[in-house]
């Protein structure tokens, strides 16, 4: 139910049918949908009518889970005290964790003392971790087994944890101290004989990440290894939480997106384009504009050098803005491979210098096809003269675009910047600067003054 | 094992090993190890080496699976047909296709006879699908039920199954025409009591995919839904195939690799970038390459109808990159997030006029910023009236370039076009173009000739 339409349409409905009180009908009309597409269709409505609709659904928790957090925070005015607290104690952990951190200190004076005090407790661990590590994106609603324990008597403990452990498909074998032993799926489970012991069907290589790595590493594991869940650990071995596939791949699309607007020169912006206020859109943009301003400069001082080239022969002018385009173009479609293939992993540093190789190849091809065409125009416009100056500084500028392009991400990289940091412009603007020196320099050797 | 150093220094070990015919010693070393991770071993062997490894290791159907196409066809020589055969019918169906749809004809003709009668029917049907379709994703090895079972008979059912199954955790029920009735969980199997029907239990609303959609689409869906699994139906409403998660994170993954190229104005271009050969990497980049140059030409002949004024005021070359490249900066920031915004699914068409009005005012906003900079600039370096024509013309130039970098990946899209299409430079070309139009119309607005 992806249709914007649909949904607004049905919360319309809704809107009208609960202000009535037709309770009854509105909560039949959702009944059969989603969770997710529950929760767009309430976020579409005044908090207090999409209060009274979800109180009366089976899988209110669930759904309010899905809710963003500033409609969750809206809608937590309408309702209760001791209601709120029964529906954030039966949200899933790490997004009840999420909704704790949205709530301003008022709020959190009135939610906490109403929870329980194993959920205050796992409040206040989970949100102490750092945003984008492992720890503040799993949950501890997990099961876990004793490696002492027989298949039998396994299930029933899985049984009893089912209702609130976020998968019950992988679960995981920790000794006293908590210690992660091993991995047990509910497949090899069922289709093992009651009595068998846990300790001899577990896998006991278990793939885990610590609970600070950085947020793209628990993504690219859960990847990698096609895992449903992905154990989470402390510094002393011991299982504090998983992470599940659907996060993951919620923050590989994050993460996605992050590059992609880093690339584009966008700072780093948390939340979806329509919500982002005018004012943090200016500060995520602003920055690189203005440097790259001052960047820009550098093409206006190699231009002033050359003034009386140009001077003497205006044609130039009319290539200036197409060569130096072709040299960043160029730059910055090298620069967007090696930024992905760093990003995926496919490319790593010391591959440097064997793609450098292969580049300066393509680049060679590239910046030949494009002086041919260039000379082409060159010689109708101007001369044979400049219709070599072209071709000659055609050739140069792609040359050195797709250099600069490949290598500027490995240098950002070697310097602890993010690869894709402002890659498309940042790039144009070197490779504009080397094009225009190149340019006015090869075309002062051939042109009189 | 992420780490290639510890992946080739495992390799040239075992290679060793192997050829001294210490096979016991070196499967031991692999035992413990994911099977992904022995495959990206097995990969940087010599074929004969590693096929004799492989064909001792107890999962090696897993192991295979996860070798890349070309390594597989290369191992596949090794080994004799019959073996080949086991091997390749062990394999996942949706694997098993992709090699097949990867062997040249003589290679299928060996393969093929050797198969069962329903591998080989399987393998038929599936390499039908187009490519990028939910069809060409999906595999065939799921596990279903029908409506009458009880849960004793259904768990039953799914220990017959669970060997082949891809996943027993989401279980499909089937009318008498296989047409998708419900799904169940085995979260929600192990939970009821044995008497129960499974009709009553299943849940009779699911999400499903059509076998035609694009892959996008499923790996949304799969996304959305935070399903493990996603049953894909026929035209009948039969069910014909399942994707798993696992699948839908390696295509989300590879959809934003290639918006990511697109947008930086390469082809869609498959595979690794350190494995694509040069022509191939030539060819899916001099297209937008030579199309620019020509597009570029525009800005070129802005300039032609401008000589005087530039001849009497060179001072304007010396801001024409700056000025240029800034409109195209700030417009390839606005098409960046309008790309990646639509391609989330956060934006939809008919957001535009919405988002315009707010892109305005960004425009306004970083406008001013950078106007208030190159005045500064351009008093220093000319005079009163230079800054002058410098700071209105900054202020046009974003805004005019914002505007069209908003608006243009909604027209794309509205064509039919992927809004990705070469985003980052056709916008960059365009906005240079009208960047020079508007600044040297008011330059000459201003200066004397």
């Amino acid at each position: 139910m992806n249709n914007k339409d649909v949904v607004e349409t049905l919360a319309k409905t809704l809107s009208c049918a609960t202000e009535q009180h037709e309770f009854e009908q509105s909560v039949n009309q959702l009944q059969d949908l989603r969770p997710i597409d529950i929760a767009d269709v309430l976020a579409l409505m005044e908090s207090k009518l999409a209060w009274q609709l979800l109180e009366r659904l089976s899988n209110r928790s669930t759904i309010f889970s899905y809710l963003e957090p500033d409609v969750q925070v809206a809608m937590a005015h309408e309702f209760p005290r001791n209601i709120m607290a029964i529906l954030v104690g039966e949200m899933p952990a790490d997004e009840r964790t999420d909704l704790y951190k949205h709530l301003n200190q008022d709020q959190r004076d009135a939610l906490l003392p109403a929870l329980a005090q194993a959920q205050r407790e796992d409040i206040r661990k989970l949100s102490a971790y750092e945003e984008r590590t492992a720890g503040a994106l799993m949950t501890s609603d997990y099961a876990t087994l004793s490696a002492q324990m027989t298949v039998a008597e396994a299930l029933h403990a899985l049984r009893l944890e089912a209702p609130d452990a976020e998968t019950i498909y992988h679960t995981y074998v920790i000794d006293d101290e908590r210690r992660l032993m091993g991995v047990v799926s509910l497949r090899v489970l069922i289709l093992a004989s009651p009595n068998q012991a846990i300790a001899d069907m577990m896998m006991s290589t278990v793939v885990s990440c610590h609970v600070d790595d950085d947020q793209e590493v628990v993504a690219k594991t859960i990847a990698r290894y096609d895992l449903i869940a992905l154990p989470i650990i402390d510094n002393s071995g011991a299982l504090v939480g998983i992470v599940t596939h659907d996060d993951a791949m919620d923050v590989a699309s994050d993460e996605a997106t992050d590059d992609f607007h880093k690339s584009g020169g966008i700072s780093t912006m948390v939340g979806k384009l329509k919500d982002v206020s005018i004012r943090v859109l200016y500060r995520k943009r602003v920055f690189w504009l203005v440097f790259l301003v001052f960047g820009n400069l550098l093409s206006g001082l190699s231009i002033s050098n050359f003034e009386e080239v140009i001077a003497a022969n205006l044609v130039l002018v009319f290539f200036l803005p197409l060569l130096v385009d072709s040299g960043g173009n160029a730059g910055s479609q090298s620069a967007t491979l090696m930024v992905r293939a760093l990003a995926t992993g496919d490319v790593v540093m010391r591959d440097w210098f064997s793609l450098l190789a292969r580049e300066a190849l393509v680049a060679l091809m590239l910046g030949a096809t494009m002086a041919v065409a260039i000379s082409i125009i060159g010689y109708i416009r101007g001369d044979a003269v400049v219709s070599l100056v072209l071709a000659l500084s055609m050739m140069s500028v792609v040359m050195i675009g797709c250099v600069i392009g490949m290598s500027l991400p490995f240098v950002l990289n070697k310097l602890g910047f993010d690869p894709a940091t402002a890659s498309a412009p940042l790039i144009t603007s070197v490779c504009d600067a080397s094009g225009v020196l190149i340019y006015l320099f090869i075309a002062s050797q051939f042109l009189s003054i």
